[in-house]
């Protein structure tokens, strides 16, 4: 260890995040030291707050500060359609399109036999839930297009079928393959547009 | 904004740091949410800690959390000559190579006339202090081999004429126009054992 403890312990603990590796996480190790000690102080809270403050809407699964969510105490969205996405993430890719005006359910992951996630370990329980509401007439699966979202979807609008409710899959106007945090405002708004019916 | 304001903070901060857009952002502040409490606020602690615990040693200027800095107070380590490099990871890339065994002189920062970079700007008084020691005989510049660096080992060299004192630089083994820190243990060996006479 050449580096004194406190920032070896700041460079190991940028390394456990995603993507980051030692020489970016000392890079980024560094220019914390050089930051304003009020904005490092900032930073510490944002992360401790993040964990404290935070949990999942009651309603749809989305991270929320508030139970329910926004999005689920707004009353002037349309309760006849739920929009189903994998992460919370999907659900702001979503909002920016600002074509949709339903509900949303996040259901915290996809099924993954290849990741050992099967359909207990996403959020279907509650989506269930949420059909015996009568308005509901759609529900829009608009969950990644590849293999773990199709499959996802498909499971979902086989499970939902003794519910008379109509089950769409966003169109493949996004591009097949890729992640849906990642398309951009105008792709999306084409997907959602072309969307049919799942047999 | 569509997130809560917890992560929407945290992932303002994130966009803070160097390299770091708002996509990787939000991917990271994810991934904090799903990180164990106590990982988290190991974080929070190592962030505030880099900034209350760390200043710079008041002999070599490296960043240290004692004073003076572990490698100024190691007495089996050459007198005779410093080794002087402009920022504390370019001190610990040259560390890695095992083959200095002197002392050092970090002089946190270059002389670049573009950023408006003075030789006020870096810590030069600090080493002219030190050369009044006698047992100083030569100061290895390990600037990086840019136009900062080499701009900043000519001013140094001029500077420390009267001095009497042999001033080398580190042989053009390294990739010209590259940093320092990212230079192999070999290649920047080879630049130790090549270093000449700046004229």
């Amino acid at each position: 260890m050449y580096y004194p403890e406190p920032i070896a312990k700041l460079i190991d603990a940028f390394t456990h995040l995603p993507g980051i590796g030692p020489k970016t996480a000392a890079r980024l190790a560094f220019h914390v030291l050089r930051m304003k000690d009020d904005d490092v102080i900032d930073f510490a809270k944002a992360l401790v707050s993040v964990k404290r403050n935070l949990h999942y809407c009651s309603v749809c699964c989305n991270i929320t500060d508030c139970d329910p969510c926004r999005i689920c105490q707004d009353k002037t969205r349309d309760a006849s359609v739920i929009c189903v996405v994998q992460d919370s993430k999907d659900l702001v890719a979503m909002e920016r399109t600002k074509e949709f005006n339903g509900y949303y359910h996040v259901l915290q992951g996809a099924i993954s036999p290849m990741e050992g996630l099967g359909p207990d370990d996403i959020r279907l329980k509650e989506l269930l839930n949420r059909l015996s509401d009568e308005r509901v007439k759609e529900l829009i699966m608009a969950t990644n297009p590849n293999i773990e979202g199709e499959a996802t979807a498909m499971y979902i609008s086989r499970l939902v079928r003794p519910f008379n409710i109509s089950v769409t899959r966003i169109a493949h106007g996004l591009p097949v393959g890729g992640d849906l945090e990642y398309a951009d405002e105008v792709t999306l708004s084409k997907a959602l547009e072309g969307r049919r019916e799942l047999h």
